[in-house]
């Protein structure tokens, strides 16, 4: 199956609230200094079925636990999603776990629903506790505020230190019937100092098994999100949650819906990866030849999130030998006499050997590329095949910016 | 046994040549555009021992199988390395061999040795071929060069773009023998753009049967060398060689040799992490309470190269949600309520939960250790512990800085 979504699917204007029966709303709580909008609802239609992947850390935030054991215990019908940003609400210890109970709670009183049908994600610093008396006085006018028009808003209300605003929408025809799936995300890594997340939530205005839904996510959250690497560090409040609502489809087309959301998935964590802090270019590492997807997938990775190769891309030079030799410490086994290795259309290594290269050339080809157009398409790609056999697997990430190091250090304490 | 040296060893000045009857020398084979001295060889007295290890990249250099495949097939026997600093000689393919043959085939001819009692290592750019006239011409000169002090010109030879030299000597009394032994490095990851490697030297003048040897070296690199982080990139050279020469030391001091060449190695291991491309400090982190020293060195070793650690040290921002973090994601089981986080002194989390801490003294307290001085006692220690496990492990990298982003990108192609 390729990982694209094919010619079925079409991109449309929109997002999360696109698929039919989906509401969402923001509001401005005031937990970030800013003053921008930093609570978000989506409530899916009645009968939705809902899954989620979560963050593998050990160190997770309270509201992760709830989330995942909601899912599980409804059997997968979970209604609501309240999304707040500027705390993350993990090492928060049983004040924590407290709140997001006491949240959900009235969340769900508002929307005649039952506590569990209704989840809660965090994002932003860790270890301080979530304002409640601001969170709890403005759930009345989030709810009120719900329309099926407030995607765009809510996609807004959930970044912290993003830069873009991520949402997308794709829509097929399922034998005559039109199904959209939606989704928004935020975040690029650990991106404010103490601040953390990724948050991805995906919709889809056709339903299918809930187990089928879960395990369709989890295959495309494994090609997308998890396939994306800013700075190696995970969040403890990784999330990604999809519901998919409306009238059963027929089995015949579920093989469609899961090309949709694999391609609404990677739209997102490609978004993601393009907004790393102080990237300039999206870079793309597709390792082909390996033995297994996991191997191709593990020595990508760590090409993608080698500093050293980042830092070339962000000096715009073509440098295999740290592209070679962070394939090298990959712990993957493979002949390095097979070794090739290109940089978007230009070969730059070969059968384990360098080729003569017009560096200039190559160089200028990578500037066009950190143009700051935030387009997902002006890419540099690298392409490295490691050996014959048929497994490949791509990665994205970003070039590293001495602008990263600023983000990262210069807020002093 | 305790991984520093105990009182029995006490530093005197010197390096490789202070252990009686090893002689060095260096020479400026031209192979630099700066002009420094880059050709350097080390000699041991006849009889000694040769222990190796080497990088455990797929991508390798072939000068390093040929040390690998002789201190193997001498039984230990060889007795001199020719060290050339400026190109790696890695990824040249079959002429990359057959240089390091002639290479250490004309060093053996001066000295009256075979070709397979002599090594060479090399450091610089990968991909490109040794300048091997300019190489062969040195050598007679290099030999003629040979002296008991000349340990100190050999450590700067070997030097790439490392801004301080690294150079250490031990003594200690064994019955009544004075024993010694001495150590010099070069690199701090893969530094020049192109140019990789971490070389180390080791002597000493009390021999030890080769297999105790080896089995000694094995161990300190373990927990010196191997214990460092700079960017999370392995060279394609990475190599740490070591003799042991003189007449062979009776087996109860044995223990004592080995605490000596782990104090030599952790000393040269530390002065590389503080000589990391941009580092303003000694980043050191230390796992205490887990279950296995893997699982220490495992979390250890996440903290100590995860960008968001480097970047708020760099910031001097005493950040331990990322701290934690790093733990969290480092694939070993531990409880998250057990957690305890302190810095230099200062505790910062305890329980799982925050503590509440003077932001500001140890911000100062953390920006006074950042003061240029190279000093291995001025580092930023951060102290993890993740239960009640008895092992502990230490790992040694630095912060990291804008300059490191602008070292490795700036040099545009």
């Amino acid at each position: 199956m390729s990982l694209t979504a094919d010619s079925q699917w079409s991109r449309v204007i929109g997002g999360i609230t696109t698929p039919k029966g989906f509401q969402a709303s923001a509001i401005r709580a005031g937990f970030k200094p800013s003053n921008k909008e930093d609570l978000a609802l989506l409530l899916a239609p009645t009968g939705a079925v809902c899954a989620g992947t979560f963050t593998q850390s050990l160190v997770r935030a309270s509201c992760i636990d709830l989330c995942q054991k909601r899912i599980q215990s409804c059997g997968g019908n979970v209604r609501a999603v309240l999304i707040n940003s500027g705390h993350a609400n993990a090492c928060t210890g049983d004040l924590g776990l407290r709140d997001s109970l006491v949240a959900t709670e009235a969340v769900a009183n508002y929307l005649d629903l039952l506590a569990e049908e209704v989840l809660i994600c965090s994002t932003g610093v860790i270890g301080v506790p979530i304002p409640m008396d601001k969170l709890l006085e403005s759930l009345k006018p989030l709810v009120e505020n719900l329309s099926f028009e407030g995607g765009t808003a809510a996609s807004r209300a959930i970044l912290t230190t993003d830069l873009v605003q991520k949402e997308i929408a794709f829509e097929a025809y399922c034998g005559g019937r039109r199904v959209c799936i939606g989704g928004m995300a935020k975040g690029s890594g650990m991106i404010h100092p103490n601040m953390a997340t990724m948050l991805a939530y995906i919709t889809c205005d056709a339903k299918l098994p809930p187990d089928v839904w879960q395990a369709f996510l989890e295959r495309a959250v494994n090609s997308s999100f998890n396939a994306i690497t800013v700075d190696g560090d995970t969040s403890t409040n990784d999330s990604v949650i999809a519901f998919a609502a409306g009238e059963l489809l027929d089995k015949e087309y579920w093989e469609t819906i899961e090309l949709g959301l694999t391609a609404v998935s990677q739209y997102l964590a490609k978004a993601i990866a393009r907004d790393g802090e102080g990237a300039n270019c999206l870079l793309e590492v597709k390792v082909d030849g390996a033995q297994s997807f996991e191997d191709a997938r593990h020595i990508a990775r760590t090409i993608c999130s080698s500093s050293l190769v980042k830092t070339a891309i962000n000096g715009c030079d073509p440098n295999w030998g740290r592209i070679v030799a962070a394939a090298g410490r990959a712990n993957v086994i493979f002949d390095s006499k097979l070794l090739e290795v290109s940089l978007g259309p230009f070969k730059l290594m070969s059968g384990g050997n360098p080729i003569d290269f017009d560096r200039a050339l190559i160089s200028a080809y990578m500037k066009e590329r950190m143009n700051g157009s935030y387009l997902l398409q002006d890419s540099i790609c690298i392409q490295v095949k490691v050996g014959s056999g048929i497994a490949s697997a791509s990665v994205w990430g970003c070039d590293m910016s001495a602008e990263y190091v600023r983000i990262n250090a210069d807020y002093t304490t």
